[in-house]
This record gives structure tokens, C-alpha cells and sequence, in this order.
């Protein structure tokens, strides 16, 4: 009976694994079908006037899911120099960007091995401690683990896929 | 012992259930602090030209949360006469809008009778099948619970939040 129930706790975690996956999953692939249908014409331009362009918010969204690595224990990043110009900086900070297939090569890079660090976590693993939480903050507020991550970057991504479809005619 | 394993099963479950409803909360209390900030003319107007209006989009949220009620199980609906004009309907069909005064105040509505009912909803409720899906699928498909129309719905909030934003000054 002992047995059952630690196997119940295990499929239990196993179940919110997926739910939180599947959604990070399932957001980066509408990003990434997005890209293959833009060109660079649509990806330089801005999303609205005045607003961010398509190649700026592309470029961050690499930089926070490659930020992710350390973060989540999945080793060193990939991208480290876009932070500058992608997270610190606003657009159009004059900071020189990398060309629009680099950017679409490196968000291939970072995802591809983004996602091979998730398949491989074992469940009990994402209900630990990330390395942005101190151990005693982690204690008193258990929810701030490794999963929870995933659970906020999905939702910083579908944000900015809002945004990103504007660029796309007749998708809203 | 047996004890211990079971109401770890429990703590684990109050914590998955406390990162997806703090998301679901986070954005909303996002989308109501922008609400607050923006005037009627704002709201009129185009999230980017051509694109879905600011009032669209409020309706739009409102209708889908409302939806939520018979999905988990919360009871009745408030406004399902919304669902004709901001789900089935693209914005500008040319059917009448409520007064944006009146939205804001569904908005309100709706966003407090949904969050008494997740407050009061058991941790161990949110795993079990939603309304939406079949008891022969759930039995496949664990991960189709309650909980996971929270995460989904977070995701579907932000991206359009990532659009209303647009309406005002200074926000990316």
C-alpha cells in the first residue's frame, strides 16, 4: 500500500510536469511557425508604430530562454553577448544586432537544446529549488521551484507572440 | 509512514495548484491595473492598425473567463450573451457592443465570482476531470484536469495582454 501511494505521488508530479511542458511546448511552436511564415521584409518592422519590431523581440525572447540554462541547472549558456542589446537595452538602442537568419538560427539552437534539458529532468527534480531563489527563501515559499519557471516564461512568451502576430496579415 | 507520503501528495498538489493560480492571478491583476489606466477613447481605438480594438478585446477576455464557469464546474454563467459578439464573432461584425463602462464593470464581475470560486476550490479537485473532456479521454489523458484550463487561459490572457498594452504610452 506504502508502494502505491509513492507511485501515486510520482504520477502525480509526472502529470503537473506535463501540464506546465506541454504549455511551454506548445507557445514556442506557434513562435516558431510564426518565423518560418515571416520574411525578413515583415521581421524588421515593427509590430505596431512606434512599438517593438519583430527581429528586437525575437532576439530577446532567445536571450530569456537561453538565460534559462544557469538558471535552471541546465549548464552554460549559448548566447550570453545578446543580453546587452536584448534584455538590458530597449530597441532601437543603436547596439549593432546579429542578421535576421542568425537570430532564427540561434532561436533554433537554444529551443533544440532547451528542450533536450526538459526531457531529460526527472520529475521530482522540477519540484526543486532554481538557482535564482535563495535555500531559505525556497523553504517558506516551495511554489518558487525549477517548474514554476516554465509556468511564468510561457506566459512571457504567449505575451510577446501577441504582439509578434501583428506582423503576420489576418492573424490576430 | 503512509501517512507522511500521503499528505506529502497533498503539499505537493497545494503547491502546483498555488504556481498555476498565482500566474492566472498575476495577469489578471495586470490586465485590471492597464483597465484602470485607460480612458474610453483609448479603449476604442486599435490595438495596431487594422487590429483588434482595445473594447474587442476586453469583451473578448470577459466572455472566455465566463466561459470557464460551467468547464470547472463553478456554476452558471454570468454574461453568455457575450460569446455571439466577442467568441464567435470577429471584432467590427457590426453587432452591438455593450458600453465599455458596462464591460469593465462585467470585467469585474466576472474576474471576483471566478477568483472566490478557485480560492475555495480543494487542491485535490483541481486534478479531476474538467467538463470539457470525456471520462473515457481523461482516463487516457490525465493532464486534461481543471488545473490545466487555468494554465491555458493564463497563456490566452497574456498574449492578449500583450496586444492591450499597445493602447497605452511608454509599454512594451
Amino acid at each position: 500500500m506504502q508502494t502505491q501511494i509513492a507511485s501515486e505521488t510520482i504520477s502525480t508530479k509526472a502529470v503537473f510536469v506535463k501540464m506546465a511542458i506541454s504549455a511551454w511546448e506548445g507557445y514556442n511552436a506557434r513562435v516558431k511557425k510564426l518565423l518560418d511564415e515571416l520574411n525578413d521584409e515583415h521581421l524588421v518592422a515593427e509590430t505596431a508604430p512606434g512599438r517593438n519590431s519583430g527581429v528586437y523581440l525575437i532576439g530577446h525572447l532567445v536571450a530569456i530562454t537561453d538565460s534559462l540554462f544557469p538558471i535552471l541547472g541546465f549548464g552554460k549558456r549559448l548566447y550570453p553577448e545578446l543580453d546587452k542589446t536584448f534584455i538590458e537595452s530597449p530597441d532601437k538602442s543603436g547596439l549593432e544586432m546579429p542578421a535576421i537568419s542568425e537570430l532564427k538560427e540561434y532561436w533554433n539552437n537554444v529551443n533544440a537544446k532547451f528542450s533536450d534539458h526538459i526531457s531529460q529532468l526527472p520529475a521530482d527534480e522540477w519540484f526543486t529549488r532554481h538557482n535564482n531563489v535563495s535555500e531559505a527563501d525556497f523553504a517558506k515559499e516551495p511554489h518558487r521551484n525549477k517548474l514554476n519557471i516554465i509556468i511564468n516564461r510561457t506566459n512571457h512568451t504567449s505575451y510577446h507572440l501577441g504582439q509578434l502576430v501583428y506582423l503576420a496579415k489576418n492573424k490576430n
